[in-house]
């Protein structure tokens, strides 16, 4: 029977996707809005303290087509805070302005095909505990390994699988320094079986690297994509400017 | 012709999810909120009636990711209950305030691929009629087993049936005392074949039972797995906390 | 080239699945609730005569999970008729408190693998006008015959359908007294190839006769199952304690 | 390399399937009713004047099932004339109590697999330009040639593509008098390759020749189907007393 | 392993498909869609003040069926500078009127199977970054290239992928003059591998390229097709008459 990988699970990611009702929005008086931007404000001061104490990560984007056009994105160390920070938005008086659009629930996840890997490494507990860049653009999208007739890689060796993506891993490291990935397994937590965020100051690497890597074997033949969201980094001043109508 | 496996049915499990119009719920007045939020703990009285006379269990939970925020999941005796209290529910006040999300109804099962099970046995009866645990988390997701080609589950001999489903079963005895399951099915009943419910103290044993399991031939080749839901218990006074938009 | 099967037509079916909007339905005043009930009451009894004159049959169903509410079945002669009391009913004041679920079109329908039927036969006629039980419970799903690689029914002989055919039929004789099926075939009139009632006193009927079924080849290996709704019978007093939100 | 067929094209088809809000058309006072129900009838004899002239033809229909209630059926010489009905109906009054449902974009189509046809001869012209039946019941359905594995369309030869729909045109031909086919193509137009329309007096055809067509070996194989719309024809006379709500 | 193509990228293009709210645009005062138009035509000049600087390029179009009514086609140098104008429409008065329906997020590119391309040569540059045609017709959809079985693109040596993309250039070649295509690459930027847009005086051509170059083994084989969008170019004056509800 093949052995499962060696894996340490690190913080709880929660990705969420909204849509944001503009004519709602322009609608709101300029104190309803100054209201709901100010509660909106205190999330997002509540969310850097907890990174700035080293507990979590958080990220706000603008996000490309009609799919979602804000990702709120947190990693915490517990899916209690989570449900914390998801119901606070929720109640706030901006979510009066947001859309469901998706979510994805996912824990990040370092993974090892031959040997334990120990948790207190310092090559192993900060990529436990990423940290969201504050800049630049971010690719988030779902993904399964297939298991079909012959294309069935729970049902591989894992002598074959460590084989396989090692090949992968050497593709990924093409693009240090233009690229950061963050992988999270969602197994038995959300409807896809793993999250991989890329992060880059140049959306055209999220083409390039994702098109590059659809020929290592084990995305040929093993990988099956969910949806791909494309988003911008928002500081405060960049989502003053989003939410402007005045 | 392979014969199917002797099953022995239990109680009857409606999984109700629900999302929440929290801005709804915020506009309401004070005196709505409270009103609908008496006739939700009245309702929550009667399920804990059942439960404390031995005719049901239940147990309601935050959801994590805008899939749902709710899930009222309620065992009972029979089909004519879970329909009464469906409806109860949404009769009531508080329904006002809940979107639909998803739901699944299907019946406790306990299935032998050897010999009939004795539905009295002190080993057999517990496990037809479960008790939802007071705390912790749940994850559920509904699956099917393949039909496929070289991978039809249905057309395989009882023998090895079996054969996979012990190997399974060992894969989840090692997570005896971290994760309680309950499978219930769901042929005939809903859209898919089963359901799975597992309930832990931590969110991340759902992520290494499901992952670990997926490597068992009887998953890697046969199953089909549906979305995943996973939330927190809430007592009444963690319901009241959520709902407290003060 | 295979041969297509002898069939011959019966009354033609309308399933038409309905949420109830509860909230709108307990806002309303009770003068309108009442007006409205008294429309459908009127409905009721129109869709009564017909079958009292043998032109028809009929049932009203609470349906579980939030897939529907309401199941109105109804079977007449035509479809002229099926289009009239769907409008009717979507004109009607009761309408007003319906959203849109399922719906499907068939039309009994009895195969012959061998030769063909006589429809004025003692064995056949009964079969091809079947009346609604006044009682117990609906199980509805359409299906498909399979048509993929080595999997393609419609590329059988007569001859080895016939004969799966036959084995599936001494199954669902393993049923009779416990459930009663009526099957309707919906190929150029519904995106499914059939549809499929079964009625039984006990809903636990329901799952294992399809349980037990999906090991006959003929579902194992060409089954293709849609959606599966499961109702219990309202009868007019049940109906109204239904709607009753006093 | 497998050569395309020949195949010459007629007039464009819109299919614009609406549902009807009932609720809101009865709520509507007397007088916005009848302001609507003229609009409406200004449309259909703007259609009926193409119509005369030769330049085109219609059809409305009352479609069973929640899919939809209404079929807008239209043919015309361009693109542009489709355009411009579709914008006119949505601008009318009577479009305030339409609802989306589904729409089909094609273009009528007359293949031969052997030799180019003649679009001037008496046996091809009126089969680009064909006059929709007015009376009886239509059958609407989408549909692609698979291209999977073994079962791929576009790889087979011409001859063996001509051989395959040579058996599957005489099936049609048993149905002549009973059944008109029209078949328009929708590659590079809409979502699916091709749309069917089939035209009987008596709607238990359609299911006839659905039923035995697909067990031609082109069909059986190659035929991907989707969903299928079916409707009662309606005159002016019979679409004023559908919108009756007196 | 297979090596990836060698690809240069050239403008970012957003494809953003709206409904249009008709009876709420018709019930809305002429002042109110005065206001709604002028602001429109604010943000048509802005986009025509780009393509007049080289800095991009848009088209605006009346799409058929429901799934769409407008399609606004923009591209530019940046990402950012799509997220700034799908932001500027969100916040107009005329989205008041709109409703989602479809985005697409892609890249233009150009691929060489054989050696990489110069992207300064007088052959590439124009083709990175089109021009979108002030008048004809559109036909829009997004692509994956197969990865199953034995039909497995990205398993393909390069030298094979390069004969089959030869062959259908030679099929594309055919309808130079006729047909202008516009390949754009959106791996890891949406949910599928690529977007083709088709311009044309004539939407008769969009059907005839499509079926043939079906019958090339790269599009039987190996092309996935998502949905098709067909429009009409509006120039200022053909979108005020689309909008006149006088």
């Amino acid at each position: 029977m093949p052995e499962p990988t060696h894996t340490l699970e690190g913080w709880h990611i929660l990705h969420d996707f909204r849509r944001l009702d503009f004519p709602r929005w322009r609608k709101a008086s300029p104190l309803e809005r100054q209201a709901a931007w100010e509660e909106l404000l205190g999330l997002l001061a509540l969310w850097r303290r907890v990174e700035e104490e080293g507990r979590g990560s958080f990220g706000v984007y603008q996000v490309i087509t009609q799919k979602a056009d804000l990702l709120f994105l947190n990693l915490r160390e517990t899916l209690d805070e989570l449900l914390e920070l998801e119901s606070a938005l929720n109640k706030s008086l901006f979510a009066e302005y947001l859309l469901p659009a998706y979510g994805f629930y996912s824990v990040v996840e370092l993974g090892s095909q031959e040997k334990p890997l120990d948790p207190e490494s310092p090559y192993v507990k900060p990529r436990l505990t990423p940290r969201v860049p504050k800049g630049g653009y971010v690719c988030f999208y779902p993904m399964n390994k297939r298991r079909e007739g012959g294309d069935n890689w729970y049902m591989l060796p894992a002598k074959e699988r460590a084989h396989l993506m090692r090949a992968h891993g050497e593709t990924g490291r093409k693009y240090q320094g233009k690229v950061l990935q963050v992988i999270s397994g969602a197994q038995g937590l959300d409807d896809w079986e793993w999250g991989v965020d890329l992060f880059s100051e140049d959306p055209i690497q999220f083409k390039k690297i994702v098109y590059e890597m659809r020929f290592d074997e084990v995305s040929a033949r093993f990988g099956e994509f969910g949806p791909f969201y494309v988003g911008r980094y928002l500081d405060e001043k960049a989502l003053a400017r989003l939410l402007d109508v005045g």
